[in-house]
């Protein structure tokens, strides 16, 4: 069993590096062999443009589809990309690992999404969401925040964590993975709040002993519901008397 | 009046561009000086960590937020975060134009709003939201989507777009700025289709003169509505008998 562990914060020795070496060890002890993508380490460019690709599909003017489709069909991704890509290819599970910056991931995080989730090579209009390319695989996001939980609760001035956090759940289910519910950690990062935590205080251990009870029995984890291509009508749309699985979804307008 | 728009698309030649274009045409046809951050064309580099900062407040650990107050506080931010903030401080109004990527904005401009919207600089604990260092200003999101409007309506295969660009609009609203409805161009993007919207189709047209009348009567748009700091008790919720106005506090758990 392979397991992949993205982690995106510049800082190896944050409270962020250390739920990543919580998770390899712990993944390590149920036997799986942990790959590892720390995005700032390897100085990953998350732009995507014109400079990733020696050869063009549409050499007048960048589309990112057309380009991407174009190098996944002549096996001539850039080498980066390539890299990240067999490492996904072999991970049966896999992790991501990051602080919330602006409601959403860091830049590096996204950028990956941007660039490695490669159009015509690993999703395509009829390869995405239940067809999608890494169907039967596991996924999960583990995050830390730096408001306190009760403003990411219904009703919080931060908003709800499960809303903020469904544009990237669903890209894990665009491509087809199984997304198990969300591991946070609240209230780290930004000067001496954060500093106590790294510290070794009570909170860090805490939580760091959480995500190990939430890894360990990784197989049992009931996931997180998505809708799939029977629940929608042709035009994209919930069909009548289907229940909507998304927060969106359920959402009255 | 000084407008700046924000374009965060790896071709000028693109819909994006054209879009940026229109906008820039109309907000100059109102008298506006407008300005501009090309992010792809300045190169601009997204990712926040160590290398940007010369003198450092913690030098052992990069913490983001130490080193951006650090930083500030001394005028010492990068030049190219220096040369973003100027022109926000001259804009009263802010355009951000992207295209929607992995249900979000793409990694240029999310690393903008990291590296840009500087902690002890432009916000704090006591200056965000209704109390937000661009309080009185406007900003606005132009949007296009590669998928067809209704799958991104509520009970659609993509998800409510209002709840999709919600984290987006939190961020602007957290620095202070009074956020006006979207503009969404739909179905644009991505090989074939993108060439025809492209070369000058009905529906380019349609939506590039959809923007400017969207543009044209600035000031008399109604904006989204936000809570703000009288809303919430001492713990950030919702106080009892208070509308929620953002659509996550609508959203019934």
């Amino acid at each position: 069993m392979h397991s992949l562990i993205v982690l995106a914060h510049p800082e190896p020795r944050s409270f962020n590096g250390h739920l990543r070496d919580v998770a390899a060890a712990t993944l390590g002890a149920l036997g799986h062999a942990v790959e590892h993508s720390d995005l700032c380490a390897m100085g990953f460019d998350p732009v995507e443009g014109p400079r990733h690709y020696r050869s063009r599909g549409l050499p007048e003017r960048f589309d990112a589809q057309t380009e991407q489709r174009h190098a996944a069909e002549r096996r001539l991704l850039p080498a980066d990309v390539q890299g990240e890509i067999a490492k996904l290819e072999r991970a049966r599970f896999l992790l991501l690992q990051f602080p919330m910056w602006w409601f959403s991931v860091p830049a590096v995080l996204k950028g990956w999404f941007d660039r490695v989730l490669v159009y015509g090579g690993l999703y395509s209009s009829t390869m995405r969401y239940d067809k999608g390319y890494f169907r039967g695989r596991r996924a999960m996001l583990s995050v830390t925040t730096g408001g306190p939980e009760p403003t990411f609760a219904h009703n919080g001035r931060n908003g709800d964590i499960e809303l903020l956090l469904w544009p990237t759940h669903m890209t894990l289910s665009y491509m087809g993975y199984t997304v198990l519910p969300p591991f946070v950690a609240y209230e780290v990062g930004g000067g001496i709040q954060y500093s106590e935590v790294d510290e070794g205080t009570r909170r860090n251990q805490a939580y760091a002993r959480a995500l190990e009870a939430r890894l360990r029995p990784l197989d049992l984890v009931e996931p997180l519901k998505f809708n799939g291509w029977v629940d929608w009508d042709e035009r994209g749309r919930l069909r009548p008397g289907v229940p909507g699985h998304s927060p969106f979804m359920r959402a009255e307008p």
